[in-house]
């Protein structure tokens, strides 16, 4: 079956199973984040006390980690959430936002990569690079570098991200102009989406929202991964195309990329999706 | 008078005192409590530390507590400015989210019932099923257990209902498919919304947020529950007709919510409201 | 060169340098607040944990500190970066929300104030005359009280307002019906805006946001202010003639303020401010 097919599979099969997907996030984006899970088809519950999430994880089908505004209490939490997603056999996804701005940031990643079996880990060029430990330069939670299918750097961000995979055992997603999703072995490209899109706050964080959606519903961490990239861009270009040429702007393309989620359907998909096979 | 002009009128006196609305509340929602509030007339504030909560409450006119992202810090200050409440003879109301999805959360939600008197609690069904101690089936926040008129445990429902608020007395607000507003001897239903809402996260904890609003203005628990669950339940069957066919979704439909509540006026109310009393 | 090319000049020189602005701020508002940033042209970061704020701050361009949701970690984190600021020679702005709620917020703002140089404070009337120690009323982080040109006491507050500014060496920006913009000699007024924008929450935080960017772009305090303060009240008033007439409402409006902001240029800042320089 054609990785298009399995798309589309997965997304019926959210939407007949509405997995729980547990999410320990940040403040700034949780709400869009719990928006998208739902509008995919998947019921999202965030929780964050050590006290809980335990309990909550236990009886979700996915754990999300977002480091977006991480605190010493919450540190604490993603671990023994992860611990115990390990433990039931849960797949967990990591979103290492701003990874390469403060040392804190830094450590806690590893501290998480270190105690905890991530199936996937979705970011940015630079959070990526500054994860794998090639220098990246950053600025906050934005990426200052961008590949692209005609840059220089094209086939170095490929290997790089392949061996990343390889080396932890894991699905490594990129986002960015281009796409790149791999476990190690098998590399896919997306060229869906629309540079507007990192005008709007967590773009990225729901991207991770949607993978932790199809990872509930699938052990395959690459198509989930390449499942939730895809259909993000997607949402995203058809929010850009419905915008108002006289005054539409980033306001009105988040409620877009949230309803294009939520209309997102077998003929949207097998139509738009651009994803190359390596 | 009939239900539906007090309603109205306990409306158009919101839109005029504008009380202040207390509400210690969850980080996924807070934005869209806060601007519900608003868009109904009455005027939000949000504070959670346990050095600001009293004063805070004192000068309120209602207390909204939601256990929707509680932590050790937000129970102290939930459970204070509940004491407060009381002694001031504040109303306050409880949102007991995903009150079946840990121990913490249930044992939270019965030490705030223990130690604070309130007004009204409002939730889903499971939610409502499991504080009062009958085995509620849960999913995260969400409900996986609906009521309808047709539904065989129908009956069933509003006793318990029923049986819970004489119980504690106080007004319950179990809200649906079809809503149950009782105050232990009056009950009503109410079957404005659309089932859509469920796929917007926070529709309850805005509910409650109305109710909240309406709390302010009038101490009768049962008529000010009734006005937020149908003032709610309007605004979203109106957000539903008003989304665009071809790109209309989630996005959109709670946009169209808050505008729905911003504009809701009498000749909406008298000409949608679709309550029962039994 | 005319306060309005200024404006435009700052507009452009935003979207050129992209600059990081560091928010520690309430999570009522914070999407909204990152959104704004990034539709202005610059690149928001919250981060608000003791053990990563010195680092964040130390790459960022500007610092927003914003109480509305004030705890005790969060009060020393403000604290820490405020002064790595100062050491940095990084310009700060103070939010105040709610200021005269209670005893807390009032103890932190005048404790920041003592402990940190700030560039600009912002907020509304009574916030601005509660820390000016004139007796302010409240209600919880709404203003009760407003100035137009034509009120009785327009004089009074600005003479307050510079007496302000100079007492403590930094840009006074009132907002409300009239803003009221000053550095202690020199003193503007701005009449955009509409008054629905107080029916959103966050336009407030919003406008410190955007004045936070545009200070990361010009040491001018007293123009980086102007800037922000007008910016909103173009994109309010715009969002404002943009609702539909059958069923806009305050949902439409903040999606309105942030579309606003991001289609923001030359013409609409030309042909739509209104200051007036004293």
């Amino acid at each position: 079956m054609e990785v298009h097919s399995k798309i589309v599979d997965l997304l019926n099969k959210v939407r007949e199973e509405k997995p729980l997907v547990h999410q320990i996030t940040n403040y700034v984006t949780v709400n869009d984040c719990a928006n998208i899970t739902l509008a995919l088809g998947a019921s999202p519950v965030m929780a964050d006390d050590i006290l809980e999430v335990s309990d909550m994880v236990s009886i979700a089908s996915a754990l999300v980690i977002n480091i977006g505004t991480l605190n010493s209490n919450t540190v604490a939490s993603m671990i023994l959430a992860g611990k115990k997603a390990n433990e039931l056999n849960i797949p967990v996804i990591l979103d290492p936002v701003g990874v390469g701005a403060t040392k804190y940031r830094l450590e806690t990643a590893k501290k998480i990569l270190n105690e905890v079996k991530v199936a996937v880990i979705r970011g940015n060029l630079s959070e990526i690079k500054t994860l794998y430990g090639m220098e990246g330069r950053t600025k906050g939670v934005d990426t200052v570098e961008e590949v692209s299918s005609q840059s220089n750097n094209f086939e170095e961000v490929k290997l790089m991200a392949k061996s990343f995979a390889k080396g932890i055992n894991s699905t490594i997603a990129i986002t960015g102009m281009i796409d790149i999703i791999t476990d190690g072995e098998n590399l896919y490209t997306v060229e869906n989406g629309h540079s507007t899109m990192a005008k709007v706050t967590g773009t990225g964080c729901m991207c991770t929202a949607l993978i932790g959606s199809f990872l509930a519903t699938s052990k395959d961490s690459l198509l989930a991964s390449l499942a939730g990239v895809t259909a993000m861009g997607i949402a995203g270009e058809i929010a850009f195309e419905n915008l108002s040429k006289t005054y539409g702007g980033t306001g009105s393309l988040k409620v877009g990329i949230l309803d294009g989620i939520y209309n997102l359907n077998k003929e949207i998909i097998l139509r738009r999706c651009k994803i190359n096979e390596e």
